[in-house]
């Protein structure tokens, strides 16, 4: 049964940020069904700040010209017990955040406890619970790295908002408060 | 008596980072001559963060599009004990960093304790005594507002660097560690 909002596919930018690390994950969306198009990651070495933030920021712009996503999820960052982890936490994430509104796209923001209930459906998931449960929403020959699957994770679970919750009740099972992925015939 | 160093005009901008009120303040450098250029403060309103920090990239690059400076300096934010707040600040100089790196400038940075130290002589120095200082080091009519004038401190510490330690030791004089204005015909 398809209604009028499933014939618009939707291209969805996750972003997973990190100052030495960022992940983007992209699907596609066509009404409550998940397509994998593409993730990875953009890393920063060491040195200055300002230059690592442009490394971050221009890699966001090259994923966005290169996808031509038309929405972008971006994961909350944790507030790091250490004051001076958090505050090289948000620079990293405001310049992520810079390269997705500098191409004029719309941003929404999910935290990691949002986005693990969606995906998984349970908030503390650990992260090979998160690969494991995007390998298989995605249907990926392979388990896809930590950063990569964080950044697809969110970008499912803005999905999942847009598609109504639930909308992937009819691929997955619920058992005590996890998602499971559908047996195989089942 | 002139030094070869001193015949280049260089066009310093200083960047006082904070997501509600981001001050700028732009200052040219002739061998140790400060010459005031401009400033102001780029300001966001309540809202969803992406579009804040929207205004903030863009508010710097129009602040450089229109003055044109040859190099950035930026204050290092401090971390406030709310976690949340230092994650927030720390978003903002993300995005203020990224107008400046987008536009291919170099950016220095600089902790509150060196920009009042250069600029007052006195690192623990509060708001007003920063206000005055700059008004006297930049023969302003009038004070500048908190937010440009630590912008333009932070603009006149990186010259004061540039230029080399004491670079204003010939206008200015130090008492008790702090820094003072001339006095006139002094």
């Amino acid at each position: 049964m398809k209604t009028a909002a499933s014939s618009v596919t939707t291209r969805i930018l996750g972003l997973d940020p990190g100052l030495r690390i960022t992940g983007f994950g992209l699907v596609d969306q066509l009404g409550n069904q998940l397509r994998y198009v593409a993730s990875g990651t953009i890393r920063t070495q060491d040195g200055e700040l300002p230059g690592r933030l442009r490394t971050l920021l221009d890699g966001v712009r090259e994923v966005i010209q290169t996808y031509s996503p038309d929405q972008v999820a971006v994961e909350k960052v944790f507030v790091n017990v250490n004051p001076q982890s958090t505050l090289l936490l948000g620079q990293a994430r405001g310049a992520v955040i810079c390269g997705a509104v500098s191409c004029d796209l719309p941003v929404a923001e999910y935290t990691a406890l949002q986005v693990k209930q969606s995906v998984v459906g349970y908030g503390k998931a650990n992260k090979e619970q998160v690969q494991h449960m995007v390998q298989r929403l995605l249907s990926l020959p392979a388990l896809p790295g930590p950063d990569a699957a964080d950044a697809l994770a969110c970008a499912i679970c803005h999905a999942h908002g847009s598609a109504g919750l639930g909308a992937l009740a009819g691929t997955t099972r619920r058992r005590a408060g996890r998602l499971l992925a559908p047996r195989s015939g089942g």
